[in-house]
């Protein structure tokens, strides 16, 4: 399948495309990045990813000059370029290109900016996911978008070779978040969610699920829950910008969730209905 | 200054390279390196490194199949290369290059080998180190030497700002190691220093000074001790393949260390004659 790519003003096959050996990315993982859907040239939650990929650059101290707006036309400009049905719209900034040290790079040389769209077959809506649990190792920035995603590329190949769609991870007996998913579990009609903190990534269709919630009369509760209380659940649900909002069959083997599915389907509606405004789809 | 750069094959000057845009370093970190000096075409403690490198590579699953003997030639090919006095030879390893997905990627791509040997200047032998304290943010893998460092960086960036050289990590009120150098302590004659856990990076000026340690006499503990310990010890100790054995003179803009001077200056000593030895530097 083709896709668009674009690194600091060219655009190109982003198969083909090549990026500075110097770039702090390559060496450090030094930067922060947005994911999301686009149907044609419009991006799903736009606003919502542009504002927190502005948080992610102050949390690592990134001078990315470039304003919103322009921001947003480059990735306007890369999404007219690929003009896909249904794509992810990918991006990130690094902290520029210099010779490798740790402190920040004399002379401020300006970040990188890199685009990709590329085209997105998604699951049928009544696809269920299969889910281990996996230790959570990951740093104590994980509100940050950052490219260090070590912990959870492995976590993630482990659900893979298990049979499983994503790994749910745990720490101190507790979820905190999929690899690249939210985590929520539905209880005698209340969500349950773990708390917005530096432990999970504070997800777009987190949010859209939680107004769709409060629209619904469904009582949202922020706290963590332990690992007995996932298993136990009515339905466990999974969010993320390229899943939507999914329910869960298993966790590690063991059938889970299934005795909430109506109410599932509300919220599960309510969050197809606002993508379907937004983006015509 | 000039440098070398190598790339899957490729050598020149690294400040001009490229590399693919999808290669796994630039969008996941997802890759191991090791760093070493180097006089001329000679490797400091290169066998340690090769050694270490294995591990990080077996600890992230990449299937990096070049032996040992023929990834030591690319690296003397570039050491001749540069032909510096005293440089530091670089390189990482990445899990291919693919387009961007959590899983390792489908029909096993070829991991992405690249090499730097950049000119260095050592600090004076007897130049101490101005340390500040830091939280420990890093994840549960730091004894594999990943390119995922964002909080080695931002730790490291605020010691530069508070005018100090290194930044030490503590966890849980205890210190762990320095954002890129290992931490010790000297009390009562006795070194002590963190235990060869997943909270450090085993390192190897580390095994060097544990090793010159044993051959005068000198005993070492490993345990983990805390900040009142650090800033109440005799000397506050760093090692790093860069910075070699070397004190500190302050912690947190405090006075430390400095009642033990010539110990510090026998294992100092020590180190320098295996460096010297070994390089003929």
């Amino acid at each position: 399948m083709p896709a668009v790519g674009w690194y600091n003003g060219t655009l190109g096959d982003p198969d083909q495309m090549k990026v500075p050996m110097n770039d702090r990315a390559v060496y450090f993982g030094d930067g922060c990045y947005e994911a999301c859907l686009a149907v044609g040239t419009r991006a799903f939650a736009a606003e919502a990813h542009l504002l927190r990929f502005c948080r992610s650059l102050r949390a690592l101290r990134i001078p990315f000059h470039m304003d919103r707006n322009a921001l947003a036309g480059v990735l306007s400009e890369c999404l007219a370029a690929a003009d896909e049905p249904c794509a992810v719209l990918y991006w990130q900034v690094s902290r520029g290109t210099a010779r490798r040290a740790h402190a920040f790079p004399e002379g401020d040389p300006e970040p990188n900016l890199l685009v990709t769209v590329t085209p997105k077959t998604l699951l049928p809506r009544d696809r269920t996911l299969r889910l281990i649990t996996a230790e959570d190792l990951r740093y104590g920035m994980c509100d940050v978008k950052t490219l260090n995603l070590i912990p959870n590329i492995l976590a993630n190949q482990r659900a893979k070779e298990a049979g499983a769609d994503e790994a749910v991870f745990l720490r101190d007996g507790l979820v905190t978040e999929g690899t690249h998913t939210n985590v929520h579990i539905l209880k005698d009609g209340t969500l349950f969610t773990h708390p917005d903190d530096r432990f999970i990534l504070s997800g777009v269709t987190r949010a859209i699920l939680l107004d769709v919630c409060r629209a619904n009369g469904v009582p949202v509760v922020q706290r963590a829950f332990s690992k007995e209380e996932l298993t136990a659940a009515d339905e466990v649900l999974i969010t993320s910008s390229t899943l939507g909002v999914r329910r869960a069959e298993s966790v590690d083997g063991m059938p889970a969730g299934g005795k909430a599915e109506r109410l599932f389907r509300v919220l599960e509606e309510g969050y197809q209905h606002i993508f379907s405004m937004e983006t015509g789809a």
